[in-house]
């Protein structure tokens, strides 16, 4: 069954995925000041978020909270966690190793969110051989022979923007499931095969803007 | 005048703010590629929006297209790159020189969308008097005095979770007038600060279950 990525014959919808590590953020400080109970009425409290809004995205997590203490705050950490894929290792390829590549391959954090970056790789003969923070890097050439040994699903696309849709087209071939994207680039896939677009250029747009407008206006 | 940064008051709407780079991008492939002109409807079909999205958009930004031809493409490119806020260099503070922190500042791609991180806070003694890609390292106790000195009105904020509030109260204290942050935190901070969230990591849950959901309707 071929399902588009961004239809919605998904269980859980996107904002909902995108607020519960909001949840599990602030469920951790709760727990690391001792807490044992947490009730969604105070997470959406403290997030700025109406608590039906919480409680509903929360009845997607397989947790029952208890009459009038709520969450019990080891168990809603955990729940979120493994329901939230952080717990288990995805093994990842990255393509691209520039700037915003290698600046990637530098974040060992991901892996506290369940991103294993296995490898680099990038057309730069000079670049194959070396390593960043311990993890290998490869010509482009070797993606699909290594892809096939190591069992890798998913894509992290840092190519320049000319090359997005054509390195896109190659990784897909070679057996990538889903491709999360930081080039500006809409890059075009079969519909069964996941993007998840992060421009982070495109947030600086609207900071930009944002503290312009604002300035102006105390001028 | 006081501004709540999630309002409408503000005259470009966000989702048109988070567009306009993708047409930019698009309009830089194009014009790489020797086109003399571009219109919004050829925008449209690239990038799987309407048409009609398109145009409008763009009608926040001041350019003219012609008539069956549509925009022409240097100007396209320059007046974007302008109304976005890349051509000018937006001094910026990163806090927390941790693993994404650090990562960070090793992207130089950033300086080509108009940010340019001019100097690292941390609260680590160690790390005082370092430099990670020329860019200088300060103890977090320097920072009110340093931005005085540089007049830097952008913090990013790469510090650990259960400081991400404290922090942005210090910073905002301190003269900072717009953050990015990267934590999963929820800060609050007056309404006359913009906040930016990029929270890769809940990109990385939406991406995660997504994969899940298809590789599991293919069982």
């Amino acid at each position: 069954m071929f399902i588009n990525s961004t239809n919605s014959l998904f269980k859980v919808p996107e904002p909902t995925l995108r607020r519960l590590p909001w949840y599990l953020a602030y469920s951790k400080l709760v727990k690391n000041d001792g807490q044992a109970y947490l009730s969604s009425t105070q997470i959406a409290k403290n997030i700025a978020i109406d608590a039906s809004i919480v409680a509903k995205d929360l009845s997607y997590v397989k947790i029952q909270g208890r009459t009038r203490v709520g969450y019990d705050v080891n168990e809603l950490v955990a729940v979120l966690e493994t329901f939230l894929g952080f717990k288990r290792a995805h093994k990842a390829f990255l393509f691209g190793v520039g700037n915003l590549g290698g600046a990637l391959l530098h974040d060992g954090g991901l892996a506290q969110f369940g991103l294993e970056i296995v490898a680099g790789f990038d057309v730069k003969y000079e670049l194959s051989g070396t390593s960043i923070n311990h993890i290998p890097i490869h010509h482009f050439d070797r993606f699909a022979e290594l892809r096939q040994q190591i069992g890798v699903s998913i894509g992290i696309l840092t190519v320049p923007v000319q090359m997005a849709q054509s390195v896109a087209e190659k990784i897909v071939d070679g057996g990538i499931r889903a491709i999360w994207n930081f080039t500006p680039y809409r890059i075009h896939v079969p519909d069964n095969v996941v993007v998840q677009n992060t421009s982070i250029y495109a947030h600086l747009a609207v900071m930009f803007n944002r503290l312009n407008e604002i300035e102006k206006n105390e001028r």
